[in-house]
């Protein structure tokens, strides 16, 4: 069963991401060292022994759908209500609304353990976090009053309303539509598909954040506008009133995270209400829906990298219990009597060993970015923000990818139990499939990656960042610790194919080459992962952590530097010299 | 929906693995091209036709387990009564029982076509061959006579029973004990897990083949011995008898081949018969069992190689036709109205040719492998034999491993719509995930690659076949055609990686460096099978196979070499230099 890995997860905050000087330099108000830790604890003891044992019920039993409504697996009403009393969806929001204002950096630790406990489970909240910061950042007063205490406090959950048959990554060509009423409200028309907790009974109310398009609207994404349309209207002392002309239509059977339903909403069909029309407030201003978005679309990025972490860590965890326990052959130099445990096999450590570093590298690449997002509040806020929309694609990319990559290793470690349903080695592998999809393809965090944020301060953001891995590797190889290996010239060698790759596309944006510049735009993304998952694992190798672990994260670093990073060579290769093939070779798919 | 390549198919085995200079030389008896051509066809059309239209079912469904029966998906008695009515149960079997005496090439290229209509329905009769090759080389005439002309024809089918739960990769452990009766036959008595067709309702009597140990055996893998425990006993006049001693306990809930019964077999405890103790013959002699299970190891280790290609080709056919089909942005120099067929943009063509450049490669080598096999009749008999035991581990593992990862590709290039169940890109992920781990896990392959392939001829044969590779990539370079970009040099320099690794690991191996040896086992086994991609793509692009296509195959390869094979650098130094920091890191495990 999933141990929530606090030690090594307040270690990665503070000693690699950046908390521990964030907050020695006042950065985070009153926040000390000691109440980060209580709250990290308190969140891994919820993941570990709230969540987690109702994990496999939730895969196994599923949302199930009838008649309108959603019966959420067993126990998980409960454990929702028991989550939500606990404080946790309070955690980041303003304090104005009841709550507590902590650093991001909390929230995804948080979000991290929650989601290794059950994704499915900790999607609904997440989403919901993701309202109560579009509602707070471009709400009118009066919708924020209504709705956003409740929110805060869990009594009413939250859900985004983007993706349409036909407009899925490119929501230019939606078709929703919302009529003005004149009387400050509008109705909406139209049906949107993959909508995560669309619809459930952990709470009385839900609050639909819903994109659509007025009459009058320019075509393309500059006509898109934001609206809330509730489950269920809200009177004026707060009081439930009538049913909205919202509801779920059917929700999908899905390869993994069976526990979160995933809707089709229907909006103004008629079937509730006196005349067809989901009645809907404007949210921030008309036209201007997908900037409101954009606001969380980062936080809601980086909050599925967490996904992809949280898988990861909780398929290693599991595959080392495993592999320790179960005896098979006898490794070489096994000294014990009868068969050794698999984890002695070199094999099976190499294994496991390449789904720590990937799980740690995304870890840590996931916290820099919530770093990043927490110091844009503050002094050097443009320096921060750029470093946020850098690493936000990178640690999306990256982290679900490992997310993927992790599970199919823990399945394989567990041989054959690993492809029965009742070990949960496959759940994870199912599960972990969506996180490269949603929120944006990966492909999609490619281009983002390339043609919008490396050309961030016409290039000197990146410039600067990769100035700063450079001087990790430079520490890594000027230190006397014998256990890093060769990671100073591997790590080095790794940073200059990054430079490399980011020059050539830098200069393939500028001068508009731009199938040239996509064609390796996903090549470079995971070229960037990996030089940053090697970067970090030497800085927390060199920190002072004063856990007396240094030598154990320098030998990991060393795995990873002489065993998991090599490829970036033959990234860049691909970045500066793939598109001409790839161009070639289209004719071959017809 | 699916539709065998038949096209592809007779190239890669004619003009890539040998199967023209074979016909040529008349290697191959009497077998025509134009058979050839005929029999791919028609096995194609039964594939497309008949399998395909009934693996969604076969998945939905499932095999249903009541009352230690097993019920089939419905449609699949049918569909297997037409298999074998058609003849396929016998394509390779002997003339002297029933069957055609084809070459396994021809069996092989069926076997793929076949697992891409349903891997769940194709394993079942894949293993009823295997126990018809064990019992046509090892079996008593009387076994043979009473067994395999139903076998051939398909009346009957078969089950291999090597497993228990604690003995998986190490069968020396194994416990089902197996007493002499003084009358030639034996009475067996233990529990056999994870057998596949164990039970089913295809056919009236199960013929299982099942390993087990006599009371004055040795230990370990020499003292295990193989039987013919049939689910009826069989009349002198071949009709079915009694009930034997065996039934079917269990089935399991997997995350993929849900139409594939995996039973827990037991075997003895008094549920049938007079006495407790399932009846069984002796196949081979006593103690001698491993090695009548070794003769048709290799083939069913390629066997579900075949299922790694036939996932890929499935998963690479619907990606490219909803890729295709789905319209989503406007991919850079779009020239026509409106959105672009996802196809256009370059990340998604990414995926696609990476798929195809992995699948095609995946075929090639297990081609060649069977190829190998059917060589190993002839004169040069041993040269072929060991070209088929070398390359038997790389295509089971290289085609499995593609498997996985074009399937998942396949998942990502339908972006959410790959996560619903009804795409069926989801089903081809799921049911992927197990070639890695049976037949032997893909680390166990590599071990044996390594330790056992290797050093066959004292490096002589590995060295010679680099040495064809090597000439292969020497054309390439000299060749006058444009298409082929770098491939000549990319090419060499992979080889290159690949003879340094081999060098590395056949001194290690020969100097008794076992754990550095099988520390970097996986990586070399990877660095072959990207080795082996890139040089027979340019094979067949150097190829003349008289259908013009010669520049189409050239782009690919040349999108192979510059995009897809490029980490085996990466991989030699894992290889070479990967061992210590595995060692050193592996105290972080705990």
């Amino acid at each position: 069963m999933y141990k929530a890995p606090v030690e090594e997860i307040a270690f990665t905050l503070k000693h690699v991401a950046g908390l521990a000087p964030a907050l020695d330099g006042g950065h985070l108000g009153d926040l000390t060292d000691d109440l980060v830790d209580a709250i990290l604890a308190e969140a891994g003891r919820f993941a570990s022994e709230e969540i987690a044992p109702l994990g496999a019920i939730g895969d196994t039993q599923g949302a199930r759908f009838a008649d309108g409504a959603v019966t959420m697996p067993t126990g998980w009403p409960a454990l929702y209500k028991a989550w939500a009393e606990g404080g946790w969806n309070s955690l980041t929001a303003s304090p104005d609304f009841g709550g507590q204002g902590l650093p991001h950096m909390l929230h995804v630790a948080a979000l991290e353990m929650w989601n290794s406990g059950s994704m499915a489970f900790a999607i609904g909240p997440t989403l919901t976090i993701g309202a109560i910061e579009a509602l707070t950042a471009h709400g009118s007063d009066h919708l924020k009053n209504t709705y956003l205490p409740k929110m805060v406090s869990g009594e009413w959950m939250g859900s985004m309303n983007l993706t349409e048959p036909h407009a899925g990554s490119d929501l230019g060509v939606m078709k929703t539509r919302a009529e003005r009423r004149g009387d400050g409200t509008y109705r909406l028309f139209g049906q949107k598909i993959f909508i995560t907790y669309g619809e459930h009974d952990f709470t009385d109310n839900i609050v639909h954040l819903v994109l659509a398009r007025l009459p009058d609207a320019p075509a393309g994404t500059r006509g898109i506008s934001l609206f809330l349309v509730p489950k269920f209207l809200v009177n004026e002392d707060g009081s439930l009133g009538p049913r909205n002309d919202a509801y779920c239509h059917s929700i999908e059977h899905k390869l993994g995270i069976h526990g979160s339903p995933t809707c089709t909403m229907i909006y103004g069909d008629g079937r509730f209400g006196e005349e067809p029309g989901a009645i809907g407030w404007l949210v921030g201003e008309e036209n201007r829906g997908l900037a409101c978005m954009f606001t969380m679309m980062n936080n809601a990025r980086l909050a599925v990298g967490m996904q992809g972490v949280a898988i990861a860590e909780a398929a290693t965890q599991k595959a080392i219990a495993y592999a320790k326990e179960r005896t098979q052959g006898k490794a070489p130099g096994w000294q014990g009597s009868g068969m050794s445990p698999i984890i002695e096999h070199p094999d099976v450590a190499r294994m496991l060993l390449t789904m720590k570093v990937l799980t740690q590298g995304a870890r840590a690449i996931t916290y820099a970015c919530a770093h990043a997002v927490d110091m844009a509040h503050g002094a050097d806020a443009r320096h921060w923000a750029e470093r946020a929309s850098l690493l936000t694609p990178v640690a999306k990319s990256f982290a679900t990818d490992a997310g993927v990559d992790v599970a199919s290793l823990g399945v394989q470690v567990h041989g054959g139990m690993g492809f029965i349903e009742e070990t949960g080695a496959a759940r994870l592998y199912r599960d972990a499939r969506i996180a490269p999809i949603y929120e944006g393809t990966n492909g999609i965090q490619a281009i983002d990656l390339v043609t919008r944020k490396l050309p961030l301060s016409e290039g000197n953001h990146i410039r600067g960042f990769i100035a700063e891995l450079r001087d990790i590797a430079a520490k890594a190889a000027a230190s006397n610790m014998p256990a890093l290996g060769e990671t100073g010239e591997r790590l080095t060698g790794s940073i200059a194919d990054l430079e490399a790759a980011t020059d050539w596309l830098l200069a393939a944006v500028s001068e508009g080459r731009q199938v040239e510049a996509l064609a390796g735009a996903t090549p470079y993304q995971r070229l960037f992962g990996l030089v940053l998952t090697g970067a970090y694992l030497a800085k927390g190798a060199l920190a002072d952590g004063g856990d007396g672990r240094n030598e154990e994260r320098a030998a990991l670093c060393r795995f990873a530097a002489e065993n998991v990073i090599g490829e970036t060579a033959a990234l860049r290769e691909r970045v500066i010299g793939g598109a001409a093939s790839l161009a070639a070779a289209r004719a071959v798919l017809g």
